[in-house]
């Protein structure tokens, strides 16, 4: 039988050590569909840290999770198999051991034939993600929920932080750019030439003022007319607007809303999707509701939804 | 003459003990048209506690409350006396006892010819405050704000706690399943049966979807369809969606904008109310703006305007 | 060769003394095309105190601010001379002194040629400003993004305070009632009466219903159409929902929304704009993520491109 | 029979409108021994402001205060008749007319024979209030708990501010600079000459280091050798170490415990006080366990039961 | 071998789901020294609620700990196999049930031979908790570090709250008065009798003033004087100044640092300990440092220090 | 002349671009005595993150610092030309590259005669500042205020953390052992073990326990025998309590008073100090009082009296 969340009406929601959507938490990943599993990495931020406390926050706030979705019509844990695999150790002081952390693991999660649920961490761990990805499903396809276009060149020097990751992942040939598609781009820019990427390898830009012109169910459309074949979402909590999501790194005002934030996730079912993540959750800059991780939470519950097949 | 809030122009808004729109508190109900009331019981909540501070901090905020409404053109305080009739005493550590003490408090003001407004606390205070008021005006329409059904059916073995009094009071014969309407519900839910209760009793759901898609106007046009004769209104700040309202127990992502709240309660003018609550306002989980006890009392005046006749 | 913001791929954005944009600080206004300017007074505050503060907090989080705007398609640092021109130092104790540093500085800006963005500070500062640019360029036109109208009378027997300046402004002939457009209104009022003043100046009000209803573009139209010749534009934070600005002194529910707010300032390129304010962030009603400032940051940039011609 | 509390065993103690320790709230002052009035005013702050909320906050958090000291074997409302006698309304734009409204109140209570316990606000308040009962009582003795000596002499050029009161005090012929001491001053000063007017008028300091070397009996002996005949008692919060009190505007590190605070207060049993104040509350800088305000209505209960003959 | 805290430097602190000291969370008993179990439970709080959320939050702050203490010169990961016996499930809206639960839980725990530190929850929960113990290891003596004497007889007319337990063990025989020393007592009091019930039982008082003037050292002398044969410490963390524990529910100013603290439960080393709790942690009035439930962490390590034999 | 902090009598605290102190901010270090540099790097941090954010931080709070010492008799900016000399910009992603910029840096001043007081940033930036010093003053002598020894070897097979650096600064030559002194170690630790390198090496440790037996007299005694010849001070404000700095990221409780550190810091006056830093402050972890930056402000001030020969 799948694992089931502790039912709430017989152990308090609050009570028990914190474990995503209170399913078990096991590093045994036999049997397992998804694999939901933290990586608690901040090391690649170039602004206000703490995503580093990501995983354990949205732990916490994903007690509120129930079994059902009724917009869905699915009920996720009758279908999937789902376990809290736990975290991933990356060392805090060092990107290159923490990104060799992160591929042993997810590659672990995918030999197992689990599909992986990250949560972050900062966004800069997505690169060793699809690197795991990528060498088990071949190029993938890729729906970014973002503010930024992440697709910067250097940091200092440096290949890797939390801006350059998907410039490395068409470098690296882990993303087809023409099956790549990114929603809700807003907020000052360089200059104009921070484009050239794009044209370059065909990346589509959907930003914010065509979500909000045309609606989410075009915006939808357009994900899946261009996300063809095996594909990845990673999504940004800065996506949406930090009135529903204050506790992040590097806020851009003007974002989505919640309600179509959850209903542009919702439209990705029926995707062949290989895993997915949230990412930039840093809970210091939240109120004591921690609404961020709690949008989270939701984000990754109606993500699970759309992985039942 | 009726009651006026302080003159914010001769004493400052945060001056004075803090009470209902800067009204007056009494004990006297002898004239009194609408008796503004607070429950601060939070014993029935299953997740995250601090309802009990709600009435404070709403009497707080509603500091800010002027006197007059410029949409609905009129002058509440002008047409109707109003008073700060304190407090309910509810014993923190006894559900039953303190459902006696709010419906015996809840019948005096309605015996004295006032109408209430009721501040809580959490949602299970509402049962007592429907016995109380259709003890005296028989049975009643419902219209409903908020996230969740709440018309579960037990908790831990018990009948009482914040998700399952309008079960008791369908069962109890307090409110008329055809004459009651919930507006705004989402979330993750337990399973497809959740609203076989609804089908038995005739219970009409406007989902969050409906809200979004449909339009406010159309769902006022909804609510005063089926909400007819005598008619109470319910408002659980869950309702509204956590970047509005972020202070409350049991937030749900993806709800009601502020802006759409107060329209759909402006919507409810005319109908035959014979009383209100706004429920669920922990300020412990909100920031030091407190703009969910702002939200709150903006939604009372809202409603305490469409009271007038 | 203009000033540039520090180049955060060098400098990390929360690195060095915390000043607008990242840009120089400098007394010397030689050559300088705007300069941005703080005003740290809050004497003027009838409720919630602190907008003392925003200038320190608007610093610390503009510093997230780039430098192109690809919406407008402008790289406003290219084309203008920014400068971080310090604050005024008012005495918090006394508001006729305090105009008089302000009106003095603000003078010493136009007199050197260069157009001043204001940082508040509460929005009674917003008079002297007012002054100081009538009497360079004449009376002005005006466009208020604000939650109230701020044209009472008097206010415990005083003609200064927070709610009062745009009477003053025209009474004293700074501004052309005819050229006066206020967006956003909203929340309780007084009276009826309350409009008499728009009435017999020829006040347009732009209410948040008709932002709601007619949308952004139709409003963005009646500006236009409303502010002719030399313009001023004063945005109180408090025009946007609490959820989007929380940070404030006298938050008003149901307002609009950020990307609403982005989207009008937007609107206002091509307007003969002599200057204009940001006022009302007050950063201890905010949350750690302190996203009003961002908010106040990102209307700053946008402004400041809509000063490019 | 004297006014009691509200029972806490019977009305839990965050129920109702918050009054001082729950006591009831009175404009009338007949028959009242001892006067709790609070004046939220804060335009005399030179740098952190709110001030103005501590009336409310200490209110609220007054609710946990019992009846009886043990320490000073002591029930104060046995002994005298105690009420919340609401706040003063200072106008927050004009020190010169919050004066006025401040000694007009105090001299009322002073003239119906009881005695004020004043809740700030900030400490420029407590001129008005020595010049009200200095005019009842004569020339003072005066106690002063501060970090600061608040004797300097003008700020921008005028005579009122936080920092300038007992200058004024002493000045006005209405505190008697031989029998006035000031405990716990510290931190960074101006200059030595900042002590020439405690030399020139006989005004004793008992600085942080001699109370923490010669410890709480010396100081209390030392206090009641200088503070004969009548003698007002002024708290300003910040005479505490802000790990104790971090809710004030203008914290000096190396304070006063909580507990030495509590014990130099009981120390004043015995001395013919005519009134005192506890000042500089600043809610919003403290956290949500709000312990600032917590002591201040400790060293309220304290100081009341120091006032039992 | 015996159970290990994660090593910190290969697993980040704030890495993977958070258990009591990164140690395994197990439900199986068997071979377990020391069981460390949560009771969310804060159902008999009579002022400010939350206490529910301490389990959660001790067991993330409790990441900090190491594995040997310096002090006491003891590993006590070495010496005794402890584990993270997770939580108790109690109903939160009924205290009868609650305690049922409690008292079923521990009882395992004793009878599976192993010691256990409970962390609450509010204060009521020690009552079953003294239960299942005395039930196995007969009359108990009792170490209690509290500001608060906790025998009142009843709250609103019931028997439970978090004032009213050590009355009830005494009267049910659990607990020995002549060896049950309270420290460090303060506050106000309802009145002189509250010492009655002590004078009947020879319950020792340590109140915070002895603690203070005799030092930490006489007050552990006192207490190893009193409390012979097998015995319990019970530990509310508001015997701790709020300085040191904002984050609790009922603070008293004035109270025990954290040095004296952990001095005093230090001293505790070679009584007869069956077990010990940790309550009264309410993270919610905590600020983001969250230093109560450090602190409680800390008191826990120590306290398991000195359960080595 | 030398440079003079913004006189608050004429330009408010709060007002300005916030510089350490409110001193002129200048990159250069002509005549310059003393520079205050900040480091935002918190890449060292293997717990809680954020002390990037310090340096603004600590020029926010210590706006309140004055001109005059008046328990050292000292004015400081009469007797040594003081500069806020900006940060450092240490990449966020790289410990390497940091270390070579913080060491470029410290050694320009260094090279200009000016003695740095250095803000941290984490307090692994410590070692790159003693290599800049010890090249130019040869070894040194060192006090170090601490919870924690820092002593440690490797952290995930890399040698720099923030838990390595004075063990690297022995090895590297830079400090001499004998001449090294803690004051304050605390807190559980990892086995006897970790002291191994102190003995070998004639590292002094004064544990916290002897400050609070021997008092702060004899710490000083202590630290002046052993601190002799050229010496740095760094202090690590968890060596303080987290009820006085709650601001850090790996709090110890029971630890330094403010008044303790302050007077220590003050003892230090006569030694041969050729610089010192303050590191930890961790603004995210503290309230909106910021007490910790507060404190790290005035142990800044105190240790820059202390430099005055």
């Amino acid at each position: 039988m799948n694992n089931q969340p502790r039912p709430s009406f017989k152990s308090p929601r609050f009570a028990q050590p914190a474990t995503f959507m209170r399913l078990p938490h096991t590093d045994d990943l036999a049997g397992v569909d998804v694999a939901i599993v933290g990586v608690p990495y901040d090391g690649g931020t170039s602004y206000r840290p703490g995503a580093r406390l990501g995983p354990r926050e949205v732990r916490h706030q994903s007690s509120l999770i129930r079994t059902y979705n009724s917009f869905q019509k699915v009920a996720p844990f009758d279908r999937l198999n789902v376990a809290d695999a736990g975290d991933v150790d990356p060392p805090p002081v060092s990107i290159e051991k923490a990104y060799d952390a992160i591929d042993a693991r997810i590659g672990q999660i995918a030999d197992a034939g689990a599909r992986p649920i990250v949560v972050g961490g900062d966004h800069s761990i997505t690169l060793p993600v699809l690197r795991a990805l990528a060498r088990r499903h071949g190029q993938l396809g890729l729906v970014q929920f973002d503010a930024h276009i992440d697709t910067w060149d250097e940091y200092f020097g440096g290949k890797y932080f939390h801006g350059t990751m998907f410039r490395r992942a068409i470098e690296e040939g882990l993303v087809d750019g023409r099956r790549f598609v990114q929603v809700g781009i807003r907020g000052p820019m360089y200059g104009e030439d921070d484009f050239d990427f794009h044209r370059e390898h065909g990346i589509t830009v959907v930003d914010i003022d065509q979500v909000k012109d045309r609606g989410v169910a075009w915006t939808i459309d357009e994900i899946r007319r261009i996300v063809t074949g095996p594909a990845y979402m990673t999504f940004d909590i800065d996506g949406v607007d930090p009135a529903f999501a204050p506790g992040t790194g590097t806020p851009e005002v003007g974002g989505l809303t919640s309600h179509e934030a959850i209903r542009l996730v919702r439209g990705l079912r029926g995707l062949s999707l290989v895993g997915g993540d949230i990412v930039e959750v840093a809970p210091l800059f939240d109120g004591p509701g921690q609404i961020t991780a709690v949008l989270a939470a939701n984000v990754m519950f109606e993500f699970l939804c759309a992985l039942v097949r």
